[in-house]
């Protein structure tokens, strides 16, 4: 079965690269030799090794009744959600890396996968080369799924582990990612929030079976985040990092967010440095797994393609179900009812009104005469409330793991 | 499809609970309603919640045309290899937590299961719940694999966390594992590397594609590793883990060692403390991967068992190839020509003499007139030899990641 690109960046180019070099491998493995067929592209490419692959004409994927698999690396919402789509409706199996295209449009691109018999697999899109989608859906597939918690925006993650490691302030960690070329020039989508946001948005619809929209999650990016807020973590035992995180509550309704968050220093997660992401699955059967790679890059992430390209044609007969149904309102909990653990900077704050106004709150001198407070366990809506008495310098939340 | 348990002890019973508690959530993601038809064991459960599924008879079983699947949880070689191969012959799925079994006849038994066109699945005979086998051949499929590393076995990693951050020694904290139900009264196979040797046999053999035996590795257990051995890593900015690896060499072929090895502190698999389990994973195409969670327990463990069941029932037609060929000579590297780091401790060392004879070596001055050596990279026997003449309290590799 014959494979298309559609989209020559990145990661589609690395994805040929890993096809055309790795294929006696493959082969060996798998018992399958992925054939290229044709690359979608407007731009062009003289002197490429794949250019005689190289189209610009969409029908030419479309209409070509060898090509079985086709792989969506264009990025952004359209064309991508057109092409996809008439790829679909044509039987044929569609694989993609991109998280917006999944996060909007997951549901009903499954449906239509489903309606035509083929898969739509997307491995690539969450993490980059780390395998999350199918240990989730596959592996874990006996458990009832607790809570997953992830880094997983390298960007972020580099800029927050230069803070903590090396003192340098957010703009000066954010230029040398720029340089480095682990951030773009409009950073926006990293350090707001979004990607993370979209990426989890995939996750917890997968582990819980409802389509969860990026709109509906509380998100904060890490532009807030201070050298003096690392500084406090860290005398109080904790590192910041960037969590998306979901869990399902107590009476069955998700806790979505996404904002930089206090995690113990001698946790898993606080290790995860640099580019690198990972993701902390909490099933009721396996306790926790944590599954950490590299999040991005050329072909790391045409690594979770092919693997999805393989499985594409290893079942072409035999559909994979991920249980991913339509978004249901009441799903997620209002974010001020979530059970939250904060952590807050207080300046010149009275103590003693500090323990009336948060009981079970922990006080810790911090630098400069400040009060770091860590408060027990509550509804996050009256822990805020609570605190906005005292003026806080910053409130974050505290991870449980 | 109903799905039969042979033997009741520890996983099988965890097998048979998430399976009853879970089942509602498993149709729910995947489509796929598990149900229980035997449970075989020679035992007698009493007032069990499942003793109406219980049988003595393995024919039960075998002659049961509604039982497609079948979970081996019995441990040991027979009559386990007798009863997986009678059930592969009439055309069963069989699922196994047994390692044994997989790295002594894991070829034979994917034979088998080829020549009936039905699946032999073992997620869980390595790293208990950690999804890593199936990461390893179907998400990283598209890479060539260059090494694996992992910390395997649970008791040993607990009885060597005492020791590096409670200062506890060997016996002690063995002592304490087998008080706390972690390491069996006759701890041999753990404390040994012996099942740590069989587990990386396994990952090898589906990394490599080619069978290869836990008597063909060099195996080193933890029974000789001192607190003073301990201190001393510590003093070179290392901590010291039982780690399993396998590496395909330069020249093609394969180098595989059970070890307590020098890990760098500030990497992930320093921080795998307890009775966690990690796996790292480093393919041409994906960089490292890491995979961690509990590698043993019962529930843990069923997890594994239980999703590759679903995967039996969803792949009752299509075969999950796994590419694990019977095994060649040659392939293995001798182990003295292994490219190698190593580690040492020398008492009343002449220094200007150890950089003599170890060119790129690098001595640091340990406790009680100690010179600890680091030499550079070089065939395992030459190292060895040379550190001989300096009569060395202690000798272990160091690894690179």
């Amino acid at each position: 079965m014959k494979v298309a690109i559609m989209g020559y960046g990145v990661v589609g180019s690395g994805v040929a690269e890993v096809i055309g070099k790795n294929a006696e491998v493959i082969a060996k493995k798998t018992g399958i030799l992925p054939e290229l067929s044709h690359i979608l592209d407007i731009r062009d490419f003289p002197g490429d090794p794949f250019a005689s692959f190289l189209t610009k004409e969409f029908a030419d994927i479309l209409e070509d009744d060898e090509t079985g698999i086709v792989v969506e690396t264009m990025g952004g919402l359209e064309p991508a959600f057109t092409f996809v789509s008439a790829c679909l409706e044509r039987g044929k199996h569609v694989v993609t890396s991109n998280k917006e295209l999944v996060a909007k449009k997951g549901d009903v691109l499954l449906a239509l996968a489903e309606k035509h018999n083929v898969n739509f697999l997307f491995e690539a899109s969450v993490g980059g080369g780390i395998p999350i989608i199918r240990p989730l859906i596959r592996c874990l597939a006996g458990n009832r799924i607790q809570e997953i918690a992830g880094i997983l925006n390298g960007t972020t993650n580099f800029i927050l582990t230069k803070m903590i490691m090396e003192d340098m302030d957010f703009a000066d960690a954010l230029a040398l990612a720029q340089k480095k070329g682990y951030a773009e020039k409009d950073p926006t989508a990293d350090v707001a929030g979004i990607d993370a946001c979209r990426k989890i948005c995939i996750l917890a619809s997968l582990a819980f079976g409802t389509h969860i929209y990026p709109d509906g999650v509380p998100t904060k990016g890490i532009t807030d985040v201070t050298l003096d807020d690392v500084k406090a973590a860290a005398a109080a035992g904790y590192v910041i990092k960037l969590i998306a995180s979901a869990k399902q509550l107590e009476n069955g309704r998700l806790a979505l967010r996404v904002s930089p968050t206090l995690v113990k220093k001698e946790s898993m997660l606080a290790g995860v440095n640099g580019v690198f992401n990972a993701c902390l699955v909490r099933g009721d059967a396996v306790g926790d797994v944590l599954l950490y790679g590299q999040g991005a890059g050329k072909l790391a992430t045409a690594s979770a393609v092919v693997g999805d390209v393989i499985d594409c044609a290893a079942h072409d007969s035999a559909r994979i179900r991920f249980g991913w149904s339509k978004a249901e309102d009441g799903v997620l909990e209002a974010p001020g009812a979530v059970p939250t653990v904060l952590f807050a900077r207080l300046k010149n704050a009275d103590k003693a009104a500090v323990a009336a106004a948060l009981p079970g709150a922990s006080c810790l001198d911090g630098e400069n005469g400040e009060t770091l407070v860590i408060t027990a366990q509550a509804p996050a809506g009256a822990l805020e409330e609570a605190l906005a008495e005292f003026h806080p310098v910053t409130v974050l939340p505290v991870a449980a793991y």
